[in-house]
């Protein structure tokens, strides 16, 4: 199941706000359009943004724009996704953005097949194991990044159980990560948010494997709710590990300077169509949370495993 | 706003599934209306589920049901709430259980009344508070237990801005909690439940009241998602109090010995009338889970305020 691709001149996208019920697609035939898509979340998660974003640097400069407004604008779609600014910045060194653009998508799943090497190492037969939000293949290219893990242990023969949690406001848990389970046959079930430190009190949950958005030396950014899911796990003394390409890495930065976004107050008020409180409810609806380090046994990547608290080298030259 | 009220012989209650777009009353003249009232969540909250069974049976009594199988019966509605127990056993030993009823009636607003006023002690003027779920008058007879805390306090002329989390999978945080501050013109926002941590994480809020379905003398069990609050408001010491009655109390038992029912999957499969994840989808919804001591500030009763983790006497022994 390829997320995004290039397509007769045209990104072609998974609408994944259309899923689970139908899948359809959205064509991108210019930078506008993608910069759209990534702010309606038609594609999200952050590898696939960073893509994303190169196609549509791609299509910009095939329209013969002014390439330093555009990557600008592009910047500006999701501040919070430090892909975006990192996959922006690559196609802007490239002579043919296109070129880079595909490059890229093929790094991508490259890149996940390796974490998913790495992190099925950590999944033992018989596990049951929680995710948050979505860092499936619909977050990236193809593949994924934490549910790439659980396909790799699986496709290993290991016998594992997911447990996706329901990721409000937007539901990605409930209508993405299931799905991409039942499409795979990995056994997996939906529990509300609120629930996940009950059943890790009951040793329901052997282990925790979500995205992120950034890692920094101290933590990462990712979906809000990371952080109580991590509190929770830490309490038990269940693993908790974080799937994350290099490129989600930012060497420069405290992960708490990270600016979380406030996005649309519409998106708790209203739910399944339905408002869910009284008219006129005031909303505060942080889109990121951030999960110190000593919440993090061990960061996933496509060059291994590594733990924040206990690095052998400074994080700046980790690569 | 009165949640339960005898009137022309039946059992008068709010249709809290209606809420907070209807006000709508539901008639309930023989005990079984009134069980599926209280399995169907149209009273909920741990205070009025005692009140109304003690009604249920009151309309058992007059019927001339036999009340030991009836009591039975009663009891198996909702397992987890003591007061349902307690209320039950209560009015077994009146000869005229709707004078034991109403009297019950009367003590809880009085109760209720109490435990606004020791809780009141505990906010401070400028207050950001955090409440889990629907603690409130309609959780009651009237005025309630955790939001009878910050009527108290408001209409103490202390300046409070209420939060209150959606409370997934029944959103009673957003329905009802944030319907009922309204009404009493109390300044309120609405967040979901994964966003607790972090806004305690930024200094945005600076006490959290809950309120209770059992106590015991070693934690709490509420409304699920409860613990995570708590573990959140821990780990930025921010004091974390549960409101309620001393009827609420359970001296036998070990709060981790507390059944915890699983309640119907459709309640997470779909919200807002919408199915939310893809079909077919394994669900797993507990109702409540528990909050250990270590994680509470204190006990707000209609006797005063107790910490758990430091009683003058043994628990048993407390009232």
């Amino acid at each position: 199941m390829r997320t995004l691709e290039w397509e007769d001149n045209k990104l072609k996208l998974i609408d994944q706000t259309k899923l689970p019920d139908e899948l359809t697609y959205v064509y991108c035939s210019n930078y506008k359009q993608v910069i759209t898509a990534i702010k309606d979340m038609i594609v999200r998660g952050a590898p696939a943004i960073g893509v994303s974003a190169a196609f549509g640097m791609a299509l910009a400069q095939l329209a013969g724009e002014d390439m330093e407004k555009v990557a600008v604008e592009m910047k500006n779609a999701r501040p919070t996704a430090v892909n975006l600014m990192w996959a922006v910045d690559r196609v802007m060194k490239a002579e043919n953005m296109l070129d880079e653009a595909l490059e890229m998508a093929r790094e991508d799943i490259n890149t996940n097949l390796a974490i998913g090497e790495y992190g099925a190492e950590l999944i033992d037969d018989g596990d049951t194991v929680l995710t948050h939000c979505n860092a499936g293949a619909l977050a990236c290219v193809d593949y994924g990044t934490a549910l790439g893990v659980f396909r790799s242990a699986f496709n290993q023969g290991k016998n594992i159980q997911v447990i996706c949690d329901e990721t409000r406001p937007r539901g990605q848990g409930a209508s993405l990560s299931v799905w991409e389970m039942q499409q795979e046959g990995i056994p997996v079930k939906l529990i509300p948010d609120v629930a996940s430190g009950y059943l890790m009190s009951i040793g329901k949950i052997d282990k925790v494997v979500i995205g992120a958005d950034r890692v920094a030396h101290d933590g990462i950014a990712n979906k809000i709710g990371s952080f109580m899911v991590a509190l929770a796990a830490k309490r038990f003394d269940i693993p908790f590990y974080v799937a994350a390409p290099i490129s989600t890495f930012d060497k420069e930065i405290s992960i708490f300077d990270t600016e979380i976004e406030e996005r649309d107050p519409n998106e708790v008020i209203y739910y399944g169509g339905a408002r869910i409180c009284p008219e006129g409810t005031e909303v505060i609806n942080p889109a990121f949370d951030i999960v110190p380090k000593d919440l993090i046994t061990g960061v996933i990547t496509e060059k291994g495993v590594f733990d924040l608290n206990n690095l052998e080298k400074d994080f700046k030259e980790l690569f």
